[in-house]
């Protein structure tokens, strides 16, 4: 390729609202721009590091047997209602109606719909199968950001693996398991798996690879003892053993005027957090719910959501909390609520001589024994686990990181099976539902993983793996027939080398060519020059280190492919 | 690939409600399965054949020197509001309010977005450029149908040049004329060049490519003689001179009761076709206008729409008829009509003595001539070509044929420029727009076309070029351990080869191997049965043909080689 005659609009200045170093760098060195919030247009070198990236994956997905397909981007309602999916996919499914009125979803995922080509299968012996596609994926996402990182609309690899049983699942399971750790190895990007929600997905178990990072909106909670790792919305930690006092024979109220806050009633009454129920309200597929959770704990509200399999799920309106309660925030309880669900973090298990509110303003309850005094319908982990606590595995402190999210797999189950209908004549001859996993990767948030771990002050730092090309050689004199000449040759040897290579023949300063380079991030740069003439030698810069020797011509293409073949 | 891996679904029987070659036989040898009306999956072996269409089409783009980019499908209703296809669209185009209500587009057509990216070409020195894209697009269309041959739902290859003038455009539009008649003669498409409308894109030209083929839904017009092509939308024919007699001082009104069609007129009351003046009623753009044609002549809907530049054009609804006309379809007439428009064929330029209605029921004019009597305010083109006419060209007759549309190629001119404000510094260093064209072909129609031109009773016969396999071979009796051991010998010898092949390694019966291998279409199949065993030589049989010799298997990838070779 020639660099005059590609488009790579490299901008001069760092763009405006542009935070994270892949936003930042993508957009300034050529690759993206944005149409409108979350939606972008890929550049001709974007579109070479996507190919390079999708060729990775699908050489994995090869590997372990998968097939591909490609399944349409809009979906019928009825499918994804048939799943429950349709109303629980809340605001972030677009959806609309075409010209007859009919229901249309854009497609997030494709569990509904590869399952409908599932019900073809009719025999055990037809199993394992492991689908996957590159395809659009839509979401409205609340807060689209950082570029490729969250968009709302966006090329997903998803796979789906038909099972007859719990053991071929694990089977297939761990197939993709092992072929995400192979491709993210490949693309140059350290993810590490997680134990992970599933959220909507269903499912019984899930797995998240996570590429840590300070531009992530994940957080993972890991333990560098012994390898430990969760997201935080799925992480627990072992809590020391508080010792309470027994307490009274019964709650009694005090009076706490002013006091609204965990804070205020520790500091006043001498109630330290960890003596305190703190109740949050939540409103739960329409239900008014109590949430307890010791004073000096956070709620995680996907542990929440995750427990109570909610479909929707909102912090109350304190008009809601006081027409339900008669108290505003800061003076709730559950003692002597028998009318609403409660449910109440498992660090709340057994305790006694507790803190909390009387559902009176300004009116708090002391000697409270959890169980005794309060109506908790059900028990779960519902905290968040902070950075210093310990690990569960092996009581060493947990540390909390920030991460991208750039893979996840799911045991799905039977749920999209038994709603579907996807059975095969088992070995016995009786028809029973198939066993579903789902797995997928974002195909231009790894692009942004990748720059997010190879970037720096000079620009993008691309592994050769998915570099829009492995070789830039620059014309330092353009003006200059006979630099020109050699420059020509050297791309066309390189090239017929079967080396991706672009030659920078714009008639450009060679300061302003070198610059383009480093920004776009090529791995190797030939520099074809004044001393290349006279002394029959190229400079070979490694854009990862910067650094230069001089390699006889004669020599070049051999050098060239060592250089590949050592960074491969 | 292994047969026994691959999910091939067949199906033993033809599909109900597939009457197209391509739709019934695409359903039935296991490459694509309907979702809902107008929208497939495409199964493993459809996106194999895929691939290498795309391959194909993008090396010749890249021949071309154009670049890949890919843009979103989801649009910003504002951008297509400014060059007035928000509107202008209709029904056609998906819409739908994301989370916030902002109105959104799922593109039909890149040309506003592909603009926008233009905006930041600031040079004559840029240009020309060409972009091109591999792409969703969605369209309502009101009646998919033939399966992959429309869909609300394909991937477009589309490309859009941006050029200094007119004469570069001619060069833009011309490289990609050559590239799309290279590619649809790689991809075993008859293609030819014909004159087009340019619809809802505007411009000054187009050009269509046209597969001849029963399963199409245009007409192309065109003459054995001359060469002329053109799709009736578009296409004219001579008409032999009418000598018309004088006719009287003024038309004369005269009861025809019962007489309501064009031939009751001319059966009864001696008026042939040729001497009446049809009159239709048209909305157009919300206002009735008559539309005058001859009385033998058909109107070409198209045609008026490209006369008028209408948005939205449907027949008035007998209602409205009678309320602007005071009489009934049947007994319509031009004379004396001032308040509406009134456009007219040019066959009816000059003529007299023509019978037309007089807008009462039961009562028609005669001796009318048209120009006196008719208040034409536009002249045009409007007619349908019928075959056995004159050849506008060398008055050869006309033949019309129905063809499947495979790409469609438009000089826009400045109509998105100047709408988005896509200029560039010209030589003088005054702003200029640039002057754009664009070009499409349909991925998924493509490969019906392909089909609709290459099967026979027992199924596809894939050109090689995009055959999912070159190459199948079947092991006739896999219950046989020394047949299956050649069988797999043979198929790792071709695969070390790189040939792409599969190896039907199923239990399973010979003939239903080799329906399977036909009904899918694999140009060659090599049996490994008995006789190889003992007498070392397999049967190579070749799809197209049915032709079937003993290959020695010393001799084999030779000969595999050969063979790809000379249908390469």
């Amino acid at each position: 390729m020639r660099w005059s005659q590609m488009h790579i609009p490299t901008l001069r200045e760092d763009p405006a609202d542009a935070d994270a170093p892949s936003h930042r760098l993508l957009l300034r060195a050529g690759y993206i721009r944005q149409l409108m919030a979350g939606h972008y247009s890929l550049l001709p070198i974007a579109v070479l590091v996507r190919s390079r990236v999708v060729a990775i994956i699908r050489e994995e997905m090869a590997r372990i047997g998968s097939q591909e397909f490609i399944l349409p981007a809009m979906h019928p309602a009825e499918i994804w209602q048939r799943t429950g999916r349709w109303e629980g996919m809340g605001q972030e499914m677009f959806r609309l109606r075409d010209r007859k009125g009919a229901d249309i979803a854009l497609g997030m995922t494709h569990e509904e719909i590869f399952t409908t080509l599932a019900l073809e299968l009719s025999s055990y012996k037809q199993l394992p199968q492991m689908w996957y596609q590159f395809q659009t994926k839509f979401r409205d996402e609340p807060r689209p950001k950082a570029g490729l990182m969250r968009t709302r609309e966006f090329t997903m690899k998803d796979s789906y693996s038909f099972d007859l049983d719990a053991s071929g699942l694990d089977t297939s399971f761990d197939k993709h398991h092992d072929a995400y750790v192979r491709i993210f190895q490949r693309l140059g990007i350290p993810a590490i798996p997680v134990e992970a929600s599933s959220g909507s997905m269903g499912g019984s178990a899930s797995t998240e690879f996570m590429c840590p990072s300070e531009a992530g909106e994940d957080f993972v909670v890991h333990c560098t003892s012994c390898g430990y790792a969760a997201n935080v919305e799925k992480a627990t930690s072992r809590l020391p053993v508080v010792t309470d006092a027994p307490g009274l024979q019964a709650p009694e109220r005090f009076d706490t005027p002013g006091a609204r806050t965990i804070a205020d009633l520790a500091e006043r009454y001498d109630a330290p957090g960890e003596r305190q129920v703190k109740t949050l309200v939540y409103v739960v597929d329409g239900k008014l719910t109590l949430v307890l959770l010791r004073g000096d704990h956070a709620l995680m509200e996907q542990k929440l959501n995750d427990a109570l399999a909610a479909r929707e799920l909102r912090p109350a309106h304190p008009e809601e909390i006081r027409e339900a309660l008669g108290a505003s925030p800061g003076s709730l309880g559950g003692v002597g609520v028998t009318d609403l669900p409660i449910i109440a973090d498992e660090a709340l298990r057994g305790r006694t001589d507790m803190f909390t509110g009387a559902n009176t303003d300004d009116v708090h309850l002391r000697g409270v024994s959890v169980e005794r005094d309060i109506t908790v319908g059900r028990w779960a982990d519902l905290r968040e686990v902070a950075a210093g606590e310990e690990c569960p595995t092996c009581a060493e402190p947990l540390q909390v990181q920030r991460a991208i999210e750039v893979g996840h797999i799911f045991k799905l189950g039977y749920k999209y099976a038994e709603a579907l209908g996807a059975n095969v004549l088992g070995p016995d001859g009786n028809r029973i539902p198939v066993i579903m996993g789902s797995y997928g990767i974002g195909v231009e948030r790894a692009m942004a993983a990748i720059v997010e771990g190879h970037h720096d002050d000079k620009g993008i730092v691309w592994p050769l793996s998915v570099a829009p090309f492995a070789v830039a050689v620059v014309i330092a004199q353009p003006k200059d027939e006979q630099t020109v000449a050699l420059g020509e040759q050297v791309y066309e040897q390189l090239r017929a080398a079967g080396v991706d290579v672009i030659v920078d023949d714009r008639n450009e300063r060679p300061g302003v060519k070198f610059r383009d380079v480093e920004l776009v991030g090529i791995p190797f740069r030939i520099t074809v020059g004044k001393k290349a003439l006279s002394e029959g030698a190229v400079e070979f810069t490694e854009r990862a280190t910067g650094e230069t020797r001089a390699v006889a011509c004669a020599d070049l293409v051999e050098e060239v492919r060592k250089a590949i073949t050592s960074h491969g």
